[in-house]
């Protein structure tokens, strides 16, 4: 294990960490908040650490797959516990569970929150809390691929290890511009959406907060009832660039290079589209009799969907009262979750296409015995090996989820709390239903459940594989057999 | 496809279910019921009809894979057809979706009734209706593969197609041998458990109905309250029976043929002991607090954890009434299942294990990406196709799920009575939480939510391909070409 290597980028993580505090630091400033020394001095003890430790560039850059997991897992780690310290100074979330929770539901853009009341926070702080959407949304080891050159593979078993999706599609050759692309278009969607929102009539610091929200579909909300108290046209507005986020990013890139044709023919798009289409009008259907109008059984049914679905997490009403058809909806909408290389969670799209073709030919195998075939999208035939590490995941997928609610059960709340704390918080949405719905909070689990929430919540937004490479002990074999050595 | 050995074996098929329908004739004529008239005259219907269709033995007797599943599942449609034919005309149960429930759930060995007071119907009818339980338990066809002689990989299809878990075991190296096999060891165990339960004071009806519903895991109770108002040691005698008809028959079988040590090596036992003692384990500790003694509170716990894991279906109370952490483990073990070769369903213990090691090679596979290994399960090496197929097994499943939840979730009860109603069927166990707890029953829903958990009951026994493969248009396509080529 390159572990100089791993020394170097978790300094350049809590390098970048203290360059954004500079964000919070510059509202407090305009707020003429006290929370703004906090941040300031936090800023510069991240920025004045990150750059010592990642002063000594390492001679040996390489970075195997195994290193690229162990990096990612301790980046987000040191992500969070650095990210969750300006709360416990300023005793916004004094216990260090409670700020953990709230800082890695917010990097991993689940959006669960454990306070009761949102309003009391500072101007500061909230937009901290938000901007750990918008960090941990694209992901801070692609855009540290996106600074720091690397060596051929290196950087793509980093990417591969953070970025959502069964593989990624390098969409230009080098790694590095592509993650300089994801950069460019994520911020241009972001500070379109900002621009909107404000002209729209919601409060500049408003606009921001649910941007940076929108865009890393986190989903923390600055009001106590979320968006329910916004006008019906910036909930319109929120829904639809909620689903924008949730749409593979290929698809922007390919228009922002004028290959609009490539974009269309996307098939995970034209599919993440219908389900959300169809999904909107059952639980339309099913609402319809509450609102009795169109107009806002509409809204609220697009505004839920799209909120689900890219794993988001924000509502404008408690969703938790509606009728089970739509609740049900809802749940199965947290799983499927968005689609590849975006910024939402959840199982993805494009692992259920793949799977859907496996079935069918499956099937057919049994009808024509002789005729093996690959499976295919977009034209482009699927790897045998992506196929069963998609397969595969669907497995552990059901592993951590089962693992997770056992330990949850024991603290005996009711099965549909048990059940969509754990859906909620791996597929990185926020709200459950019952008591985690969106009119609650996390804030009555015990400590152990929320430590467990919180692994679920990194794993989901790693997709499972990294954060238990980085668990298995089997990963530092050599490390231990070779400290030994050296002593005899 | 050979439509004529289609023929031959549903012939075959109607004259075994006829056969079969002469026990509850003699017990309608013991017990001078007027019931018997119906069963006489139905049987000897069965026996005619199935005799004259199966008359001629086609010349071509080749069953290709597609013919297997599709022969199985037409058979199982007959069966549940002409077996519910009785019920009607006794006017026991007149509706024919209703019927056609009780007798699927029968055949299937899933024992969700549509019955408000099972005591109220004939000994001759609870008789064929836990007979049924027997006879699905096992197979028809595995039956029919026993009596009937067939060329080489023709019986290996059907058997394939019917017998449960992810590869059939050849026991021996002929499978009409093993079907005959498996059959001994199956009805000497039923006798033995009619023995001792009689014996130990049950009256013997009764122990000859819960007998045929303990060894197919079925879990159709004779008594309203299934087994609450049996003695203690009767419960525990039903519990540890029904734990032997979920391991794997080739375990007895290796025992008959004395060959022990192989028997206890097989893994999947183990584990599958191991598991319903955890189970029983946290279950007992999360009911304590119910009953105040250890004994109560382990019988109750082994009963409820047997009764779930093997997918039977009895209860020695309601364990709707359980706290969530008891209803967890219990609707887990739902899933779980039993051993493959065994009359249980559900996903089956080898499954989890092959998905297990695929999981933990995963894993290493990015630890060490050099070294390819196959999964091997007690020594033998799994073969890629097999490891495939598991693999999707969790996918299909988890869509026939999905799709059988939504229909159900248009009817508005609550989402754990949606959730554990298809669970139940899926997985062939009967009870499910809330509405079909168990002391309810599915008589509320609508023909349409029947008509899906029929389906579900069916496609859980067969373990979903052959059905799917019954249902898809492609498998006639052979046909549909033939006809008009014949004409022109």
């Amino acid at each position: 294990m390159n572990i100089k290597m791993l020394v170097y980028i978790l300094g350049k993580v809590l390098l970048i960490e203290g360059v954004l505090m500079l964000l919070p630091v510059v509202c407090g400033a305009i707020y003429g908040e006290k929370e703004f020394f906090v941040y300031l001095i936090l800023a510069a003890a991240y920025m004045a650490l990150g750059f010592l430790i990642s002063l000594k560039k390492p001679k040996n850059m390489t970075v195997f797959l195994k290193d690229g997991c162990v990096a990612t897992a301790l980046s987000w780690l040191v992500l969070s516990i650095c990210g969750c310290i300006p709360f416990m100074i300023t005793k916004e979330i004094p216990s260090f569970t409670d700020a953990m929770f709230e800082t890695a539901s917010g990097f991993t853009t689940t959006g669960a929150s454990i306070l009761t009341n949102v309003e009391a926070l500072s101007h500061t702080s909230l937009l901290w809390r938000s901007l750990t959407h918008w960090i941990g949304g694209m992901g801070v080891l692609v855009f540290l691929l996106a600074v720091v050159p690397m060596t051929g593979g290196s950087n793509m078993n980093l990417m591969r290890a953070e970025s959502p999706g069964p593989s990624v599609g390098k969409i230009v050759p080098r790694v590095r511009s592509t993650a300089k692309m994801l950069y460019y278009i994520y911020l241009a969607l972001t500070v379109t959406e900002i621009i909107i929102l404000a002209v729209c009539g919601m409060p500049f610091f408003d606009s921001v907060c649910s941007a940076f929200g929108t865009a890393g579909t986190g989903g923390f909300g600055i009001r106590n009832d979320s968006f329910a108290s916004y006008a019906p046209h910036i909930q319109w507005i929120v829904a639809i660039f909620m689903l924008m986020f949730g749409a593979n990013f290929n698809f922007y890139y390919y228009i922002v290079v004028r290959q609009g044709s490539k974009a269309f023919k996307m098939s995970e798009t034209k599919v993440y589209i219908a389900v959300a289409a169809v999904a909107t009008g059952i639980v339309c259907f099913s609402v319809y009799g509450i609102y009795g109008n169109l107009g806002d059984s509409l809204r609220h049914s697009l505004f839920q969907v799209a909120t689900t679905m890219t794993t988001t997490g924000f509502a404008t009403t408690d969703f938790d009262l509606w009728p089970s058809l739509a609740k049900f909806v809802l749940v199965a909408l947290m799983f499927i979750g968005a689609c590849a290389s975006s910024t939402g969670g959840g199982i993805k799209i494009s692992r259920f296409q793949i799977m859907f073709k496996a079935f069918k030919r499956e099937i057919s195998s049994y009808i024509h015995p002789r005729t093996v075939k690959k499976i295919r999208l977009d034209g482009k035939s699927i790897d045998t090996d992506i196929e069963r590490s998609v397969a595969l995941y669907f497995f552990i997928y059901l592993i951590v989820f089962f693992v997770s609610m056992l330990v949850v059960a024991f603290e005996g709340h009711d099965l549909v709390t048990i059940f969509t704390s754990v859906t909620a918080t791996l597929n990185n949405i926020g709200p459950g239903l019952s008591l985690v719905g969106p009119t609650q909070n996390y804030s009555f689990f015990s400590d152990l459940s929320k430590w467990v929430l919180i692994f679920d919540m990194i794993a989901g937004r790693l997709e499972l594989i990294p954060i238990l490479v980085f668990l298995n002990p089997f990963t530092y074999k050599g490390i231990i057999k070779k400290a030994p050595k050296i002593q005899g």
